[in-house]
């Protein structure tokens, strides 16, 4: 294994730990560094909390490049948390835990931490001052029930914890790690990224390979029609992986390779990701954490064109997507939640006559809307919806999930008919993304 | 324990069970009933799921009356799936497995399975029939993959899945059981609902007491304010326990006892629901499943009002959660999503004046916007966000978070000022919280 060890004393150093021995891991670095995940609280095994660290937890670790093997979940009995961490103790070099921190009498890691390593719980200084300190930054007194939290064994170190009054527990022994984390989410987070993840970077090297990964995000192409397009280049070539994966109603290519850096990483995809590029063109909207309301707000930015949206089914969902985007105000003008005949009359001038010969959910009605955008509010795009979400307001005729989108734009107006089988709410969700698509695509072929 | 035969055979015989013998489960419906669930997939430990299947099992369970002790996770790996099998077989009585039995060579649920209870797999005909019926039903012929399906231990029985290829697995053994599902949440939700549920509830038998839960929703208080207000009902009476956990801005109380029926627990909850109500009053919007906006609706049906919305910062969100709701067309009218300066004056007749001197972010703007809903489109109540959401557009005055809400009514408008620390996204969703909970509190004292 490859260990900087000035570095870490550095780090040692400068977080307060200087005059502990460091430990070195002795197995990490290789490819048999294998980690666990213990959740620990009984609100996770009644269903009411659907465990979202256990997941943030498992990513980090693998873009570490640190195997996960296994993951569990154990209530606040100490007996079987105990049993837990024993055989996550044999099997595994790295623990990490979260939950079972706080104050109260359902906080049982520590405890267990201790009994597992055969150590007695102790007050540790610094972590006293870490609580005391939580308290102090707020004003107020620290109530003596929150003095257990600065209880650690003697082989532990505390991690401070800024957004709560649990220190994060890190702990050295037998060659082995465990890093026990607080259960609520953000603090998790914070002392995952801040504390935890540089310690682990230093322990496993500079360059220890990590998992790299590139996803590639599709919206307007079937799931079939997408892999017969790129059949041939779904297998594995200079050790990059490529998995397609529905969600939201897109397709997202997810594209990963080990390497020691992301740079490295991106360029062992370049030629895998220009080949995809190619054949999938305009279906591909954005990559990695790019929405599709950030692709079109992209768009509509270079192009330099404005928005209008005329809401009917969608309700104003349409709206609150592309106003997610940070500067959408430079493009997005106004929208129209057209809920009832009056208002799609009175402020998109749909005629009496069209609504009343086709309906308010019809093409006619639809095109009357997105042309009204244009018309009255002088927007260069105006994109509109009108449909029935349910679970009321079907006929056999206009049954359900029936839906039109419209796009009225300097060339004319293009309309599209949908059906979707679900829900109200997934049927507005299905919506939304049909009228972003086809916004999209507008703009991709300019 | 109670098990009523003839049910369980009617219920055999209606499955096509009909001809095996029924093996009733021995501890089931006393105090000592284990279960414990394993999720099985890779994908798991990479983090790119967030694994809802564990939650929903739980809370089933939890509903029945089932303790759960332990959730694991574990990869498409077979030595590793059989060790996890094989220790919970060992403390538990009942195996909820979810994933891994699909076609491919990753999917390894059934021959674990099969080794841990050393039985061979064969080729089971009524799984066949299940899967080729799930291709036939789509007239499409069934590839030579889906045939490993069908492959059961002797003693195992398929569970019939509407919505997918993999066929549930029911197996009884030892006086034990085990359930697999197929990992994709709607089969698993739908088997687990059709199939799974049932079965439990006959073997458990009619009095076994399970856990009624019962959650009322509050908006506008705070935690502190409160639990002030209801510290002497915190405590245990007749076995009705209550938690106060803060959801998305609001604080819910939610009451649970062991109960065999819902009526009875139900009964046993009454006088602590009517305390509860009388102390917090209209700050209690709803129970269970009833969203805020389900309960304004409710007051607006019920006041005969109409609503119109005028957005800003909220971008539409507002429009979305208020048309949530089946039937709120019926007061819900317009929604103006007036983005830019131009629409706040041509849609809600916004001074210029008013946008010049004050600005588009300040409680003039807000309460010009919430009157202009009444005067130009004649509705009831108008409701109006406006405010910086962030990232960008925050000033030493008016910095990012500044938000107002109005609400216009006959009587006059009220206009609030919100200061939230958050993001963009959180900010938003804030707001509209903020909004909806202002036009709850008009309508609950009327």
């Amino acid at each position: 294994m490859r260990i900087n060890l000035s570095i870490l004393e550095q780090w040692a150093g400068a977080t307060g730990w200087g005059r502990r021995r460091l430990v070195p891991y002795s197995h990490m670095g290789g490819p048999g560094m294998r980690a666990e995940i213990v959740c620990i609280g009984t609100e996770l095994l009644l269903g009411e909390i659907v465990d979202t660290n256990a997941a943030f937890l498992a990513r980090q670790l693998a873009e570490l490049g640190i195997d996960l093997y296994y993951k569990s979940t154990v209530g606040d009995n100490l007996e079987r948390i105990v049993e837990t961490l024993e055989r996550a103790w044999q099997r595994s070099d790295l623990l990490l835990l979260s939950g079972g921190l706080g104050p109260t009498q359902d906080d049982l890691t520590r405890f267990a931490l201790a009994q597992l390593i055969g150590e007695e719980l102790t007050l540790n200084e610094e972590a006293l001052a870490q609580v005391e300190g939580y308290f102090a930054r707020r004003q107020r007194l620290m109530p003596e029930i929150n003095r257990q939290q600065a209880l650690l064994p003697p082989s532990a170190r505390p991690l401070p914890n800024p957004r709560g009054t649990a220190p994060g527990i890190w702990l050295e022994k037998d060659g082995k790690y465990i890093v026990a984390l607080p259960g609520v989410p953000l603090e998790l987070k914070m002392l995952m990224t801040g504390e935890v993840l540089p310690r682990l970077r230093q322990l496993l090297g500079q360059d220890h390979p990590g998992l790299i990964t590139r996803v590639l995000k599709t919206t307007g192409i079937g799931e079939s029609a997408l892999e017969e397009r790129i059949t041939d280049l779904l297998e594995v070539r200079d050790g990059v992986t490529i998995a397609p994966y529905v969600k939201h109603g897109e397709i997202h290519l997810r594209l990963a390779v080990k390497a020691a850096t992301r740079q490295e990483g991106l360029a062992r995809m370049a030629p895998l990701e220009a080949a995809l590029r190619e054949r999938l063109a305009t279906y591909i909207y954005g990559a990695d954490e790019e929405r599709l309301e950030d692709g079109v707000g992209r768009l509509l930015l270079e192009q330099g064109l404005t928005l209008g949206l005329a809401e009917s089914c969608t309700g104003g969902l349409l709206g609150h997507r592309i106003t997610e985007v940070p500067g959408s105000s430079a493009y997005f003008m106004l929208g129209i939640v057209a809920y009832s005949n009056e208002a799609k009359k009175k402020l998109l001038g749909v005629e009496e006559e069209t609504l009343r010969c086709h309906g308010a959910v019809s093409p006619e009605t639809a095109e009357a809307m997105a042309k009204g955008l244009r018309r009255r509010y002088g927007v260069d795009l105006g994109l509109a919806t009108t449909g029935i979400a349910g679970p009321g307001g079907g006929t056999p005729e206009k049954p359900v999930g029936l839906v039109y989108t419209a796009l009225a734009a300097p060339g004319g107006v293009q309309v599209l008919c949908h059906h979707f089988p679900w829900d109200r709410t997934e049927n507005k969700l299905a919506t939304a993304q049909a009228g972003l698509t086809m916004l999209w695509q507008y703009l991709a072929k300019q």
